[in-house]
């Protein structure tokens, strides 16, 4: 029934970097691949056309904001997800679990499901491993997610126990709920596991072993430094069967997808580079600029030197500049196209260095270059985001 | 030195219709014409490629705004607005006398020009009919307007013949001024006279005998009700030197466009058709709808049956519907991009009634057809737009 499959072209001889293709029913996707996220039917500011200019292959769909709005019913109706928001490439949409969960005390957690009011309008809902199955079969993603459990950061270690066995139960009760949809859609299955390395194996080699084309390892990058989610995929990765594509939930700066790759990961999604794109925050091999910044007032050059994208072939950084600081419409795309189209060529890059044998010196060589943004800046930034939501 | 001309290529017998071609030195204009307006060297939430694409020959730019920032100098030392923006059509800057005179207690008025203060950062400026050939020949549009005085509306006769002759003698010293620069660009001429026919009759005569190529005709549109406006175009058209293309300033909803070429009017622009559709309101032949209403919660046909724009091509209403709901950005985009099509297709079908001698006929059908915005809905939204920029 699913026209789902995964093959891998080269691997690393020094890490567990590879290089793949995933075939789905809506077309196929080279590995390493990073995920633009387009949490309601739509990449936040991008049209589809631009999607793929910038070379994406794959979008992720956030299930809980469109379950709630516009509703998974209505979207079924137009046909599903694909006919909806006129994007022919492969979806993939979460479970919904994540967004629940970070809603605090408007949730409750039950073996059953999750209970939850609505942030929109404090309607009543719930989720459960199978109504989650009919909703993403509704919404017709190419692959979809079961629902998990992400225990909270930091946790004790039998809450972590208790999260991690509870989604594996709900992992079990989602591949019964499954067999009961007729569709091409894959359903991966999502190792939990916290920041326990112990854990980290166990969900490993239980979600790995149950019929799942596809693992996402979840409940990462929710707080902890960044060493200590790579040190866990080191626990995770060796575990995990090595046919399967592995998708790191909710991963996806530059240096994240240069290291990753190199830990096993071959899918990576994250709202990151369209998120601080709209705040100014644009990718260079540096690092991060900002194109706020009175340093590019008067700059003929493109943002990035050699850069490819629309943006940085028809502007100059002080064209950029200025739409930013007038707040104007067109500086939000052309940020995102240049943030997309660097990850997306990253994603290439990295794909070209496996396939060429050339990965460790890719990885160590874009390191030296880029400086990451530090644990501080990364903090006043969720702090900063979570103000302007709460506007 | 001027690459300007203009030809008349079909006149209508039965009213004062034109369909003619101007040239410039960045390409030709078919007329009539609506002009989309970027207030700040960008056209809000469209890229130049987009403007192409619904047929955009010509936009404006504020030279009040851009003076400010990013400041006239630093567009200069980009090679001018063309390519500061990357558009490469045809170009227009108003004089910035109309910003400022909305300026109210920030400005003051003399023989000598108008001093004002910026509502950005309260920096003091003067603007003369001498500084504002400099300005705008640094912007390097191709058409450029000379400073003119706006009168307030309403007002006594006293002060709008007083506001009236200091813009003739303004239009005598920017012609004088406009001699010291050697450059491709066309000054128009601005006729005022406030809302009295005998001084607009006066205005028409005196601008149009002076050695303007192209007439804006001013002070329209500033808070009278449409049917005045009306009635003073007709003091006006008669007036006018026929071999000039006239340009009808800060005027086009759709219903505008199609009796104002009837008046005699070959150019219109208006922040309008983007500006409502950034508030939810697009264009049909029906009349303005509102896209955040229920009714287009699961309408799968599009925006407008039958309508050519990327958006009505690509997405249900109910899409759409959803964008505007959950104020995604790409909704801005496709909202403009379909009002700006409605009023450029507007402008083709007005063009090809005038030269098939049909020009009559098809205004009647369509303001048959077209229920506009009531002058209360007028109002209303004036209050809506000023609370938002105070905001």
């Amino acid at each position: 029934m699913t026209s789902f499959s995964f093959t891998i072209e080269a691997q690393c001889s020094e890490s567990w970097a590879r290089a793949g293709t995933i075939h789905t029913a809506h077309g196929s996707v080279q590995t390493p691949i990073f995920m633009p996220v387009g949490t309601q039917a739509t990449v936040k500011s991008v049209s589809p056309e631009e999607l793929r200019e910038v070379g994406a292959a794959i979008i992720l769909a956030n299930t809980y904001h469109l379950m709630l709005r516009p509703g998974y019913q209505l979207i079924a109706d137009f046909g599903g997800l694909h006919q909806f928001m006129h994007w022919d490439g492969p979806i993939l949409t979460d479970s919904g679990g994540f967004q629940v969960f970070s809603l605090g005390h408007l949730r409750k957690l039950s073996e059953e499901g999750v209970t939850f009011k609505s942030h929109l309008d404090g309607s009543a809902h719930m989720l459960t491993p199978e109504n989650v199955m009919q909703i993403e079969f509704e919404l017709g993603a190419d692959i979809i997610l079961p629902l998990d459990i992400c225990a909270a950061y930091p946790c004790t270690f039998d809450a972590a126990k208790e999260a991690m066995e509870r989604t594996h139960r709900w992992a079990e009760r989602a591949l019964i709920a499954r067999e009961g949809y007729q569709s091409k859609q894959t359903l991966f299955g999502i190792v939990q596991g916290a920041c326990e390395p112990e854990l980290r194996q166990q969900s490993a080699r239980f979600i790995g072993n149950l019929p799942f084309p596809g693992l996402s390892i979840g409940g990462l990058s929710v707080g902890e430094p960044k060493a200590e989610m790579w040190d866990l995929l080191k626990y995770v990765t060796p575990e995990l069967p090595k046919g399967k594509p592995r998708h790191l939930l909710g991963v996806g700066s530059p240096e994240d997808l240069v290291i990753g790759v190199g830990l096993g990961m071959d899918m990576f999604d994250c709202v990151l580079p369209t998120r601080v794109a709209r705040h100014g925050g644009l990718f260079s091999r540096f690092g991060r600029i900002n194109i706020k910044s009175a340093r590019y007032r008067a700059e003929h050059a493109a943002i990035e030197e050699g850069c490819d994208c629309y943006t940085c072939r028809n502007y100059s950084a002080a064209y950029v500049h200025h739409l930013a600081r007038t707040d104007e419409q067109l500086y939000y795309r052309l940020g995102t196209i240049h943030n997309l189209r660097f990850m997306l060529r990253l994603a290439g890059q990295l794909r070209a260095a496996v396939i060429g044998g050339t990965y460790p010196a890719f990885r160590d060589d874009f390191l030296k270059q880029y400086t990451p943004a530090s644990e501080q800046v990364r903090e006043n930034q969720r702090e900063k985001w979570k103000a302007a939501r709460s506007r």
